[in-house]
């Protein structure tokens, strides 16, 4: 018998549980769901003979280790700040680790005393970071081994709303931490392009967007995430000329959600005192620049936008012309305008996700040049088991399984680049229809 | 006899200790400059029978306390952050702190602890925190003395260069430190204007500038500093509908600086690898949206200026297009951009600074309005004595003489807004031609 200890029971949790109780008979597993909530965990162990639901407190030192010590792996959804410590209690009693989160500083140091306890530390085995590792290193890894040479990688993912649920002026809604999307891009870029480093100022990245098309599903619009260049050297691609990782939205998204950069709207420095007691047509007004004219006309002149077009209806639409209450004491414009796109960019409870990532690749081969174009494309099952879900959790629990059959024999801090890893995952989302599809690009 | 203790010996202290050493003699003083150099300390005291030079570091507990012990007022000159600390051991050994920083949130922590202990630690004495409390509660006091009633309150205060040595295209020279400059307005601002409140984005800060004429001294443009609503409460001004404090450049500076930051050169935060192998043209290009115009094409393009104006001729002038290397390693935009600025905007030998200080107070008596337009101007009388150490340093050192003669008795943490400071201050100031004055506004 293997014991496994998934450590947090939250939103990412549904998918990967419900894979490791699916299969525990058969692999001889008993899984242990810890959360803060000792409700929520057992709601999500569903009364499973293979399972079992405790609370948890990252803070209680002692009883961490001890839940640790008794398993022989541990699979951490918990916050990325708190996986240095989880980690640490993995090494002294020598438990790998798997974690959907990126490889922080922190992490990286304990890549020795990983491998001399012998435990293996396995990151980023979601989805982005995750699987855009194992695809793309599939995909780039055929291409060296018939010695073609990457001239260009581009990749990009999204997390959107599904296109029956795509109801409002900002085809979107949140699928995943709120937070996260309102502070996106809240630093410079950094990507190549023709073999030239480029950078994006935070006030040109939504602006600065490419369109990628994704067969069957339409157009999107691209922006660059924070770093690509980082991903040069495990990618191993020193000697491609373009380097680019972007976030997708559907098209006009990026425009818009500039028009509320600009209008100061995502700053995240600024307290407002007494915020609780102003309207959003006051916050707004506040922000612009003082004079006679109305807040709609002062907006339209800030922006260059005109008031019957549909930019204007989209921020319109938001409420930051209302006269609603900001309803949240000492806020900053940032928290301010994740409270209300909250409650206006909700997915309801019946309305599916749905997950976007394509790769395309220039390389070049005998002389010739080839171009590759490969999407996935998932969608939710319902408001649990959402596309999210399962494309952050499957990959962590399938890597759990190949750790117990010790068919993944490494030690020290990883992610998932290597084939050992990405082909038996790949395989296995492939056949429960996490399928990438190449189009002729 | 009473013992000073100088606590750093930098740019700011010549003024002050110079005054310190003229007036001992006369006061019984005995005066310690103590810094990280004891040369730059001893270069200080210049051989003065009342005073002597140690070394000094902050982080030795044991000689700072007794350092501090010894004496029976402390000046401190260190960085804002050591502040706290000296003001803690001021408390423990029961002597007086002066200093020109803002009072953190730390520093009012120990508000009560220093009235227990009979200690007064007075803050924001330079000059910008400093003067402009005391000028502007002065005339404050003045107007509400007459029931006069404060309709609006504006205040402005540059450090620039003094008009003799105002030689380049952007009409500045650094007279204070680089990176306060580069950092300036990197938040979202604060302001109140007919009664509302109003914020400014960092992206229009240096847009949204106003224009501030001095008698003799020609036009200055002013942004709007981080938080002026914050000095509502200690001026009295809960009733005024209008609160700005801005700082002053040279009329055109601004709008060149907001070309930087939509650049992204003052971005703090991208750590440019291999900084020190790339030219200012490859950093500026990699900024600009990529695309086969030249450099400049593009430059011209993003900012909406020509190649034939002065806003292009003034960031040419910079060198920002040059095949100059940025040559310092791992620099942030905003790092590099000091660097090249501490080289052009360079205070030369010989060369003077003067700092501009004015406030606009609209106010009404007797149901007719007033308005007050105060304006100081003063400049430096060499690299020594500059203006900026004179206007900083020499509050300080008059309040210590009066808090060593008695004639302030309060005790916890204050900043000089009271007019038993600020009258007595202001008056030997004025004698030291350090001197106000109105024009008809």
């Amino acid at each position: 018998m293997k014991k496994i200890l998934v450590l947090g029971a939250g939103l990412s949790s549904p998918a990967l549980i419900r894979y490791l109780l699916q299969h525990a008979a058969e692999e001889n597993w008993n899984v242990t769901v810890a959360d803060q909530s000792p409700a929520l965990a057992k709601k999500r162990i569903k009364r499973s003979r293979h399972a079992s639901a405790t609370g948890f407190s990252a803070e209680d030192q002692t009883t961490r280790k001890q839940l640790i010590a008794a398993h022989d792996l541990v699979i951490s959804l918990l916050p990325p700040a708190l996986h240095t410590l989880i980690a640490e209690d993995c090494i002294a009693c020598g438990k790998h680790l798997i974690t959907a989160s990126y490889i922080s500083a922190g992490m990286q140091q304990l890549d020795n005393a990983a491998r001399k306890a012998g435990v293996l530390l396995l990151n980023e085995c979601g989805l982005d970071p995750g699987i855009d590792h194992m695809s793309a290193m599939q995909l780039m890894d055929d291409i060296r081994s018939k010695s073609g040479k990457i001239t260009s990688f581009k990749s990009f993912c999204g997390g959107l709303v599904s296109p029956e649920f795509d109801t409002n002026p900002w085809n979107y809604k949140f699928t995943w931490n709120p937070r996260n999307v309102i502070l996106a891009g809240n630093a410079t870029a950094t990507y190549t392009e023709n073999k030239r480093i480029r950078f994006i100022p935070y006030n040109r990245i939504f602006l600065q967007t490419e369109d990628v098309k994704v067969k069957g599903y339409g157009t999107f619009e691209a922006y660059a995430n924070r770093d690509s260049n980082s991903y040069i050297k495990p990618y191993g691609l020193t000697s491609a000329s373009t380097v680019l990782r972007g976030t997708l939205r559907r098209k006009g998204f990026c425009e818009s959600w500039d028009h509320l950069i600009q209008l100061g709207l995502t700053d995240d420095t600024l307290i407002i005192q007494s915020s609780e007691h102003i309207t959003w047509r006051e916050l707004t007004e506040a922000l612009l620049p003082p004079g006679t004219n109305s807040t709609e006309k002062k907006l339209c002149h800030l922006l260059g936008i005109t008031p019957s077009g549909k930019a204007f209806k989209k921020l319109q639409w938001l409420g930051i012309l209302s006269n609603e209450p900001v309803a949240i004491p000492r806020a900053t414009p940032a928290a301010a305008l994740q409270h209300l796109l909250q409650r206006k960019w909700k997915l309801e409870e019946g309305e599916l996700d749905m997950i976007v990532m394509q790769h395309q690749i220039s390389y070049t081969l005998k002389g010739k040049s080839h171009q590759i174009k490969s999407s996935l494309v998932v969608k939710g099952e319902d408001e649990t088991y959402t596309a999210m879900s399962k494309t952050v959790g499957l990959p962590m629990a399938i890597c759990a399984k190949l750790i117990l059959k010790g068919a993944i024999r490494q030690y020290g801090v990883h992610m998932p680049t290597m084939a050992d890893i990405y082909k038996p995952v790949l395989d296995e989302l492939d056949q429960m229809g996490i399928s990438f599809f190449e189009e002729k690009a």
